[in-house]
């Protein structure tokens, strides 16, 4: 069933003006940095040892393994990301350091197939001993992931087959049959990763694999009997849930746990739905879309509200000063939310999916592409944020790199393989999610369908779409929740069309050129009373930007202004960082001379204050300072 | 200096409405049922070991020390309690009791003076090595403070004795002659304690020691470099700061560190400062006092804004849901208003004083006597409390006891001794900070002075002061700062008075009752701009009593209401509890039924609401549930 909803990374080539400058430093400037740290090149960078793990491993120098248990999974993104970035630029340098770094990954590989360079080196005589916390799957998943990218853009299978034989090794290693360990990962990845591979190569092992694992989680007793996680688990925070092992994935009404295992799983599991067709699958799939999307999402698309256990916690629980809302969980739930489109074009998910992208997921990232945020606050005092143990996992300030470093890379592989995020189909339904501009071109059952986008987004609700192609082709643009006036037209005229799901439904025969406009004026978003952390509080939001006031604009004490409601919202261009769209918001400050005392009785005067507000995304691109989302209102 | 200043214990004996119930509750139930959970006699309780420890270290049981190193303290402040009671209940029971824990540290006392059960059974060689936390001066403190009120209240200087030899003993050990040790106590109290026994027994040696360690403290070493601090210290909440031990006390410019440490450090400094006259430590307890009480402090009368390190945190920073507040740090508050009061009579230290004990001292305890909190927030949601890892020290419930008990037997020992918290006096100039009913006399060098007060505090603003005593006495009542129309009459007729930094001063002649009244309206507090957590809020207080909402009365999501700031508190007397003043604020509440997303666009419906509200130490006493203090105003 998937073949015919594949789109391959190769079909999409973003080209976009507000994405090219990102991806552009992405290729040529965060692939390389990103190179050198992994090498431990990179002066003031904690040092990775990824590389050198590989060279140890395979026989080629001395020493003994570095980082954590999962530092290969941090060369595998890397990868992917490289992989990917040759799209952009076909640059001998880096497909130099791909060839070295396969070379190095082949040696190391034992004779069996097994590849895990921490236990290679450091403990041999562990290797499938600790599931729940091992790793070894999930960095195999993430080398999977490399392979299949590399393999499809490169052109090489040597990784590919290198993989080949360790899911060989794993197929063997784990199952139901005497001798076999029967399991699931303690972090999911390679599930997804298989059915890439599946896709990929058509080899039906893959994706066996896969729906073992997914459809084997929570059963007992998996992992939950070792003694590595009975010892882990005494630590409330590292149970079953933790794992998502708590339940059969039919039984999971609510995400629990770990957020990046969780939407690394669901994205899994969405992916073996799509296959097996099973209505079940789909069916507790979308009680957990909304159970994370309607009980347990930030605003920005960030997921994880809690530091201890990377986690959910229960519904409407979202502090915004001590949020986790790691930058890899946001990538996990547009991931999660592009495998849910695959399964039913519905517009929802491709809302989600821009807001976890246009803002936890680009927040990770410094204009400048060398300085990172893990966790993605909506509510910063940096003296806070330094002093209380609660905030431990806030960092004021993007950081160069970090001991755990899962992000950094993530960021880069999803910005290089950003076009695989606009498109889903359905034989020859194409949808656009995204108004990204870029060039596609698929292979349908009529011939080759082109298409051609520029967008103005996202400051600008105007996008052009020109389709070449077979004219039984139909084709879908999303009509965004945040649209107003949305209207189409083709070659000047306007276009009458029918929505399905939140698309508009064109027919564009053998060709044409649709101009798709609306108006998405800022407007304040509520949240739901349940959400203690933002009663009484709005938010701004114009297109699929969530919008932040920072010290820089407004000094300090943000959290003392309150907006005027009925007061307008005014947007305005601004030259700040090459070319963005600001956002005035009109109402009081408390008067400040008239506070002395820690109390007083109410009816202290305010003042007349505006609150100039900027996309979340850009904050702390400007020296350190105070952060808000969420600001009071009436 | 100090004599003159001097309120014996036994000067003053409560009767009133308010406090009757809750001294006889103390004296008849909770003093009794103390005494059963320190033998380890009290199904349901976790177990104190604290009386078997002084068993066997005296030789009449066998077995192994139980409980934290500082149990002794836990039954130090019962014996201070239970000395008290028999002010209200001269209890046969009671004072066998006490004759027979007395007998027992008699016969634990080491032959060369030491006391404390852990080291002499547990760690016999760690003996004084272990001087940051190894709390044999925080016992000693303790155990001295019980001492002094056995042998004023119950007469008998039996455990004073002990005591003299314990602290000969530690004035040898410790000081700055060859051989001694150079520090001071990791946790203070010993400070006030031996302060409490020099205004008792009028030997200087507990002056003069009590100076040494206040003058001491922040001097290197210390303990600074001592193996336990030094591998405490690893922990960032555990540096010298924890222990006020960063600085030298003039040097101190904020509250730093545990905040009960802090609370007694600044008291026996405070005795201290008295005694030597030293304007410069006057001072610098006066700039202590504001950071505390301006920056630092809740509404409620609450400090430390942080459970790891049980800590003060940074200027403003408050939050209501995670905060420490423990019962122990507000009992510190008071004791240290008092002697700024002793200091200087200002009516600003008793303003504190009786917000910290109507408020977060009594919330401490519930109405039953049985249950207590460590932890006083002043919002708590209990889903929410029972999940978060930044809640692990917030019970949702009141609890039978403590593995670390320290707060229960402070409040009774507070509450049985709350007559030393009403007056302070300079010679033959009376003050009433507290109107709390009472019988009184004092010495004076015109002879003795005689005061009976009836009140109706804190329901009403109303209290009677009735006078006998020599002519020559200046009497001076407290104008509380909530307090509008203060006014006074004497034998039905106004009196006019001078008012003296909020005290108004009265020359009773040789006798006479005073009528005073005030009217104290609920009113709408708001905190200054810089307190985030307070932002856009208000809070209720009528007279010293802050309110809160809590879920019996209002339903759940109690943040979700937004007070009209400009509509009237409605106060109204009500038969709960046996007879309080409830309040009801005017304002909304969003529409719920307009509510099924997790965001929406702003301007969904509000629907008018009340909050009814009562005082906030009573909260809860009628089951689990949703708690606020600070609400959302406009």
């Amino acid at each position: 069933m998937a073949k015919e909803r594949e789109i391959s990374i190769k079909d999409v080539r973003v080209d976009d003006g507000f994405w090219n400058g990102r991806i552009t430093n992405a290729v040529e400037k965060v692939v390389p940095y990103q190179w050198r740290v992994l090498n431990d090149r990179e002066p003031g960078a904690v040092p990775s040892h990824a590389v050198q793990n590989f060279r140890i491993a395979a026989g080629l120098a001395e020493g003994e393994f570095g980082g954590f248990r999962f530092q290969d999974s941090d060369l595998a993104k890397w990868i992917e990301a490289a992989s990917y970035s040759l799209l952009y630029k076909d640059s001998p340098e880096v497909r130099e350091a791909l060839e070295e770094i396969v070379g190095l990954i082949e040696k190391a590989q034992q004779p069996d197939g097994y590849l895990d360079t921490y236990f290679i080196l450091a403990k041999p005589e562990e290797r499938w001993k600790d599931i729940a916390h091992g790793h070894e799957l999930y960095c195999a998943g993430h080398m999977l992931e490399a392979a299949v990218a590399y393999y499809q853009v490169a052109g090489s299978d040597r990784l590919l087959k290198v993989m080949e034989k360790t899911v060989a090794l794993i197929r063997q290693t784990f199952g139901e049959d005497k001798g076999q360990i029967s399991s699931y990962p303690g972090h999911e990845e390679i599930e997804l990763a298989l059915m890439k591979a599946y896709r990929a190569t058509g080899k039906d092992e893959y994706k066996e694999l896969a729906e073992y694992f997914i459809e084997n989680r929570g059963s007992k007793p998996g992992f939950l009997e070792e003694p590595h996680f009975q010892d882990a688990q005494k630590n409330r925070w590292f149970g079953a849930s933790y794992h998502q092992a708590h339940a059969k994935i039919r039984d999971q009404k609510t995400a629990e746990g770990h957020a990046v295992r969780a939407m690394y799983f669901f994205t899994g599991a969405a992916d073996v739905a799509l296959e097996t067709g099973d209505p079940t699958l789909k069916a507790a799939l979308e009680e957990l879309w909304k159970n994370v999307t309607q009980r347990r999402m930030y605003v920005t698309g960030g997921v994880g509200s809690q530091g201890e256990g990377e986690c959910f916690t229960i519904d409407y629980d979202l502090p915004n000063d001590t949020c986790y809302t790691e930058t890899c969980a946001a990538i996990g739930l547009a991931m999660w939310a592009l495998r849910m489109l695959r399964l039913e074009p519905k517009a929802e998910y491709a809302d989600i999916m821009e807001r976890a992208l246009y803002n936890n997921v680009l927040s990770g990232i410094a204009q400048d592409g060398e300085h990172y945020f893990y966790v993605n606050p909506l509510q910063l005092k940096p003296d806070v944020a330094r002093f209380r143990r609660d905030h431990q996992d806030v960092e004021p300030n993007r950081v160069k790199w970090f001991g755990c470093a899962c992000c950094p890379p993530n960021i880069t592989r999803t910005l290089c393989g950003l076009g695989s995020y606009i498109y889903t189909r359905r034989g020859d339904a194409l949808y656009q999610h995204l108004y990204i501009g870029n060039e596609a071109q698929f292979d349908t059952a009529q011939g080759k369908a082109e298409l051609r986008c520029t967008s103005s987004m996202p400051w600008e609700g105007k996008a052009q779409i020109a389709y070449s192609g077979p004219s039984g082709i139909e084709l879908y643009l999303r009509i965004p929740e945040y649209a107003v006036d949305f209207q189409i037209e083709k070659d000047g005229q306007p276009v009458k069309f029918e929505a399905c799901q939140g698309y508009a439904r064109l027919c564009p025969q053998d060709g044409g050129t649709y101009t798709v406009t609306f108006a998405m004026p800022a407007r304040y978003l509520q949240a739901n009373p349940r959400v203690t952390e933002d009663c009484g509080k709005a938010c701004v939001q114009r297109g699929p930007l969530v919008y932040c006031a920072e010290q820089a604009d407004n000094g300090e004490l943000l959290n003392a202004f309150t907006a005027d409601l009925s007061q307008p919202l005014e947007t305005s261009p601004s030259e700040l960082f090459g070319g963005i769209v600001t956002v005035k918001a009109s109402g009081t400050r408390p008067d400040l001379a008239q506070w002395e005392s820690l109390y007083q009785p109410a009816g202290t005067g305010r003042v007349p204050a505006e609150l100039r507000l900027q996309p979340y995304f850009l904050w702390n691109n400007r020296g350190e300072g105070e952060m808000l989302v969420w600001f009071n209102a009436r």
